[in-house]
C-alpha cells in the first residue's frame, strides 16, 4: 500500500531509448503509478537510438535546466544484466536525484547541475521488483527505486554509498581550435534536420557574421542568424539555437539531410577574411540526398 | 512559485509538429509542470510534419468539440522569432483559450467554436522564459504563458488587445461542383490510410448509393457506406467517417497506399447514372505502390 | 457534471493500433478526462500494427500482471461498426475491467489474470457519444463506457450480462515438439530486434546450454544466457527474457534484422549431443539485411 502522506517529490522526469511501440514505457508508468500513486510521470522521450548512450546524455544535459525538480530516471542501458552499477545520484543536496545505470548517461547533466553531492549503488534488493529474467532492469530496479524515492524513501535505504568521484564520467565532445580555425562536432541532429554544433555563439564573434563551413567534401559559407527565417531561400545559416549554441540550418529545410549531416560528424568553421566577394566561388556542389553518405575514413 | 488557490482551467491540450524523439516535448510539459504543477496537459499530437500549418489546423478543427474546456496551446511555426504574431485567443467568452503563432494555425478550430471573443498578441515577457536563442518560443513563450492563463491570469495581463478580426484567417478548401459532378480534395490521411474528403455523407446523397471516383489518371467506382468492412475485397469505399465526412477507405488496407492519394489531391465524383452494368468497364487498372505518384501538372 | 465522489478506479490503462500522428489517442483522453475528471490514464502503446489483433493481445497479457488495478483500455478493432461485439469484461470479481471488442484481443489478457468473472455487451447508448460516423468506436464507445465504469457506474448499468464464455477465445500459439526438437514460433519483435520465443527457460533446460537454431533455410547455434552482454561478439543467443522466456538476441544488434527473423516464423531448437567441436560447421552463412525476407511458401 502506498503511504499516506504526500510524497516527497511529485515528478518523476523519463528518459528511455525503450521506443513507443512496445509496452516497455507504458509498464514502467504502471510499476510508479503503483507504488507513487500521487507523483506524474513527464515523459522526456523515449525514441534514442537503441544503446545510444551518449545521444540521451547530452539530451538530458540540455534538458536538466528546465525539468521539475524531482527524480529523474534515465535508462539506456546495453550492459543491463552485467555487473555495470546501477546507481542513484543526489544533486543540490538533495533537491533531484538521478537514476540510472553507472555509464556516463547521467554524468553531463549532473554536471550542469552542479555536481552530484551524494551517491549510492542500488543494491536493496528489497526496492527491486522479483523476475523472471535480468534483461529489464528499467521494470525492476530502476522505476520502482524512483518511485521509492519519490515516494520519500532515504536515499540511502536503495542503495550502499559510493564515491561520487567513481561515477563513470561524461564525454562531452569540446571544440578546438586548428590553423586560427575552429574544429567543431555535430552534437545533435534534431527532428528538423538542424544540427547543433559544440560551438557556443560567443566563440565565433571574432570570425563575424560570415564564416565558411567545411566537412566531408563539402563547402559552404554560412551567416550567423538568429532565426531559422533570416537564412536565404536554398542558403546555409549558422542559426543561434534555443540553447544558445550554433546550429547549421535551411529555412524549412532539413540542413542535415540537404548537407549530408550526421550526428558526431566535424565541422570546421573559418572566418572568410573578408573575401565576401568569393562567396560562390568557395561553394562547391551540394550533395542533395535524404541519406547520410558514409563516414569518411 | 505556484498560487496555492485552484487553477482557472485544469487541462491544456497540446499540439505540436516537435515529434517525440526530440526532449522538446517533455520540456514543454516541464515547463507547464513547474508553473502550473495541478494542470493536466492532454497531447493531442506532436506528429504533425514539420511545418505543416495547414495539416494541423485541419487537424485541431476536428479534434475542437471533444477537447475539454481549457487552454489549447498550438505550436507548429516556421516563423518563429520573426514579426510573426504570438497570440492567445479566447474563445466562448472565456470557455477556452487557444495559445500559439498567428500563421492560421487556430483559425479553422476558433470558428469551428464560434468565433474569437477576444485576443491578445504575447508582448508581456514577464510571462516568457528568458533564452539564449529565438528559435524554441514553444518553450520559452508559448508554454509558459498557456501555464499562467490556466493558472488564473487574466488574458490583458498576457499581452496587448487586437481585434479578432485581424487574426490570420483559416483556409480550408471547400469541394464544388462542375459539370454536375463534385470537385473533392483530400483532406487528411491518416494512419490506416483512409483519405478524408471535404466533402459531407449528405452531399453526394442526389448521387445515389454508388458514385464514380476519378483522381490523377485512375477511375474507380465507389460505394457509399458505414463502416470499413462493408467495403468488398479489394474495392473502393466511401466510408462516412467519424467526422460525418467521406472518406476513400478499403477494409483492411490502406487505400492511400493502394490508389496512389496523397493529402491535396482532388478527387472528382460522378454519379453512375443507373450504369451499373458497366462497372467494370469504367475502372481502369490501378497502380498499387507504396509510394505517392508525382503530382501532375 | 462528473460526480464528486471520489472515482472507483483511479487508473484506465489504454491500448490501441492508432498510432501517434493523428488526433485519435489525444482525443480519446480527451473524452475520458470530461468525464472522469479525476481518473490518471497510462497509454501502453498505440503503435500496435494496424488491425494487428494478435500481436495487441499478446503485449497486454505480457502487462497484465504489472499493469495498476483498474479500468483496461484496448482498442485493435478492425471489425469497427460491424456486428462485432462490443464488451466489458470483469476480472478478479471486480478487481480490474477490460473494455473493448471481443475479437480476441482481451482473451490472453483475461486468462492471465484468472478468466472473466462477469462480462457485459455494450448495449447502453446512454453512456456512448452521440456521433455522425460508425468508425471511430474507440471515441463513441469504448472511452466513454471506460470512463463510466472508472467513476463507479456499475458493469450492468452500461450493457446486459453475457456469458464469459461466450467470448471469443485467445489463439496463442504453442510450441510442440517434434522428432525430439522443440519448435517454436516468434511471438514478438521488440525495438531492440530480440526476437521472443513462445519457450519456457525450463523447457530447453534439458537440451543442455548450447542448442542449434534452424529457421528459413539458416542454421545457428546459440548459447542459453541471462544477459545480452554474455552473447559472444557476432554470436546469437537465446537470453532468458524479462517475461521468462526465450528471445533469440545479439549484443547491441538486431537479431531479428541480422537473421531475418520475423513475428510468427517457425524457429526449430535442438539440442547439440555435445557435438560443440562442429559448431563453426553448423553454422551456415547469415543474410544480413534490414528487411525481412520474404516468408517460405
Amino acid at each position: 500500500m502506498p503511504s499516506s502522506s504526500p510524497p516527497r517529490f511529485d515528478t518523476i522526469t523519463f528518459l528511455s531509448d525503450y521506443g513507443t511501440a512496445d509496452e516497455f514505457v507504458g509498464v514502467v508508468h504502471s510499476v510508479i503509478r503503483s507504488i507513487a500513486p500521487e507523483v506524474a510521470v513527464v515523459d522526456l522521450t523515449h525514441q534514442v537510438a537503441p544503446h545510444d548512450v551518449r545521444a540521451a546524455s547530452l539530451l538530458l544535459a540540455r534538458s536538466a535546466q528546465y525539468l521539475c525538480p524531482g527524480v529523474v530516471l534515465a535508462v539506456v542501458d546495453p550492459g543491463v544484466g552485467t555487473d555495470r552499477r546501477a546507481v542513484a545520484v543526489e544533486v543540490g543536496d538533495g533537491a533531484s536525484i538521478l537514476v540510472g545505470p553507472d555509464n556516463g548517461l547521467l554524468a553531463p547533466a549532473v554536471a550542469m547541475v552542479g555536481g552530484a553531492t551524494r551517491a549510492v549503488v542500488l543494491d536493496r534488493i528489497e526496492h527491486h521488483l522479483p523476475s523472471p529474467g535480468a534483461t529489464f532492469d528499467g521494470r525492476d530496479v530502476f522505476a520502482p527505486v524512483a518511485a521509492a524515492l519519490a515516494q520519500g524513501v532515504d536515499l540511502d535505504d536503495v542503495g550502499s554509498p559510493v564515491d561520487p568521484a567513481s561515477l563513470q564520467p561524461a564525454m562531452v565532445p569540446l571544440s578546438r581550435e586548428e590553423d586560427g580555425n575552429l574544429v567543431a562536432q555535430v552534437l545533435w541532429i534534431d527532428r528538423f534536420g538542424n544540427a547543433q554544433l559544440n560551438v557556443g555563439a560567443e566563440e565565433v564573434e571574432p570570425l563575424g557574421e560570415r564564416v565558411r563551413l567545411r566537412f566531408g567534401t563539402t563547402t559552404r559559407s554560412a551567416e550567423v542568424v538568429r532565426t531559422y527565417a533570416d537564412v536565404g531561400s536554398g542558403q546555409v545559416g549558422l542559426v543561434i539555437d534555443s540553447y544558445g549554441l550554433l546550429a547549421v540550418a535551411m529555412d524549412r529545410r532539413s540542413a542535415a539531410s540537404e548537407l549530408g549531416l550526421a550526428e558526431d560528424d566535424p565541422v570546421t568553421i573559418e572566418g572568410l577574411d573578408g573575401d565576401d566577394e568569393d562567396q560562390t566561388a568557395v561553394t562547391s556542389a551540394v550533395s542533395i540526398s535524404d541519406r547520410r553518405p558514409e563516414p569518411q575514413p
